[in-house]
């Protein structure tokens, strides 16, 4: 009897927006485990805008997605059979699973599955506010930006699952935090769930001036800190509001995807207000997951820390997920249920 | 018997590009000192770039300089009375004389006038290598860019005083040095002249993509420090070529003071080479003088430190010379001679 595992391989590159077409869904056998190997069953996939990135051919900070292959992505899941000493039936584990619904992994591969406890932290935490996102924020909060007690920080795609993680750690430390995000009722939510000080709608906004006006109101001590998750206008608008000596931790530009880089307007402002912008990724600062993931796991475990998901059903619901992902249509961090 | 005092006051802001007529001469009579007073006249006035900045009215990192009133700079010359306990007739001293002959200061405040050495250092170098341009590059360099041996850094004005510091310090360091500079005699003296590795003339180039190509070749391993001192098209043709980690120290941005600010095109750059831009002025990081000046004057009375002079001659020719550094006629460090 053969299991069977469903996978979404990218089968051609985007030119400008991404659409299904760009995915295609395959059946393939589980095949046997050689010595050392573990099987997995995915429970959760994780959605996240890096990888439209990967979708493209070009130069980017990481390789390519391979064309007609399993799409990459991080996952949760429970191991189904083990031939590995260090790994048991019954395990959960986080992983770079990919959109797929088994995984063979070679286990004695230093850091490709870690066990988690789900005893206080729900397993699916471990993609989000306990996993890459939290410390995607928790690294270009405390690294980069590193604020003082009453500094302004303002966090784009708050209500994403980097941004709520970036906003909550913000007012840990006394901070006024300042969400941006799509639509009134994200908005809302950022407030009133995540906690922040005050969230602007970008789309009741038409231009810089306006964002920017906005921004004044509600920030009426400046900017010391902005975390950029999107580029564009959000950004100019930001940088006509910075303070002497603020810092931007770059994380993503979600406007420049599709093609067309969108620049910056007035960067002289960078001599100007003396700024210090900084791009990372997070898995290059493997050193700091530790200290991170204490932090972010004590504050879900006890209560301290919101968070929403959106939640696709089924691994062939996971292109459509991700288009509305990279559209702004979910709210906190956005996983595909595969069981 | 009065001495008369030559001045250059600054009459009316420019509308886009400055002119002549935004200065006047005006003479006025030397005061009686005061006590605690000194008497300095100047040998030598410093033109600089950041002057452009201090005409215009908008907010910038300084305040504006004053309409109807001496124009701020930097001057070295010699006690020629003096009613303080500290100073005496016949002292050489670097200070902030402003655009005139003789400068009343009261030098019980900190840090107004300072004696220097003559005796291996020529006076005017502490208004060049030995002064205010010098720090300016070793601080972009040492500060920011930090670079380590066998890295490639880039630095734009590189015939200027501040361009000339940085490729020196990053030569001693190890580093390939790459300057950029306008036209092909400036270009050359730049490598003969100053022992840069090489020199792009951004003159023989219309546009991004053909300075991107000349950098190509220029820094056949990318770039991994860039001093900003101009903006524009050199900043989006270095971006092209950055490395991973690298750092942009921006110190000037030419290119932005006469209107219209200019754009940078792919800010997405500084998250894909997790790039590091950080702006700077250097009178606000007086800690590192001391350190900066040790290792410049020790270069300069050592000739191991090569620098050029343009020399306009007498109060009068301020105004033109200055407009001439704005249009990059200077070769090196702009001074006026005053005696």
């Amino acid at each position: 009897m053969t299991t069977l595992n469903r996978q979404i391989h990218l089968v051609s590159r985007p030119a400008g927006e991404p659409s299904a077409d760009n995915f295609k869904l395959v059946e393939v056998p589980v095949e046997a485990l050689a010595e050392g190997e573990v099987l997995v069953r995915n429970h959760y996939l994780s959605l996240d805008p890096y990888m439209r990135g990967r979708m493209n051919e070009s130069k980017s900070y990481a390789q390519p997605q391979p064309l007609n292959d399993v799409m990459i992505g991080g996952t949760v899941g429970e191991v189904v059979a083990s031939r590995n000493e260090h790994f048991k039936e019954g395990d959960k584990v986080v992983g770079m699973g990919g959109w797929q619904e088994y995984q063979r992994v070679n286990a004695n591969q230093r850091g490709v599955l870690q066990k988690v406890d789900t005893t206080h932290i729900p397993l699916s935490a471990y993609l989000g506010a306990v996993g890459m996102p939290g410390v995607t924020g928790w690294y270009g909060l405390v690294k980069i930006i590193n604020p003082k007690a009453g500094e302004t920080v303002v966090v784009s795609a708050a209500s994403g699952a980097v941004g709520g993680a970036v906003g909550q750690l913000a007012k840990a430390r006394g901070c006024r935090v300042v969400g941006i995000a799509g639509g009134p009722a994200k908005c809302e939510a950022v407030v009133k769930e995540l906690g922040f000080d005050a969230c602007i709608d970008y789309k009741a906004h038409n231009d810089v001036r306006s964002l920017s006006k906005a921004l004044k109101e509600a920030c009426p001590d400046g900017i010391d800190g902005y975390f950029e998750n999107v580029g564009g206008m959000i950004l100019d608008a930001v940088m006509l509001r910075a303070n002497a000596f603020s810092r931007i931790a770059f994380c993503g530009m979600i406007s420049g995807y599709n093609g067309e880089p969108i620049p910056m307007t007035n960067p002289s402002l960078i001599l100007v207000n003396r700024m210090k912008l900084e791009g990372f990724i997070v898995s290059e600062h493997m050193e700091v997951w530790p200290e991170a993931l204490k932090e972010l796991g004590g504050m879900v475990a006890t209560g301290k820390f919101k968070y929403r998901e959106t939640v696709a059903d089924g691994i062939a619901a996971a292109p459509e997920a991700f288009l509305g992902l990279l559209k702004g249509r979910n709210f906190g961090k956005q996983l595909v249920k595969l069981i």
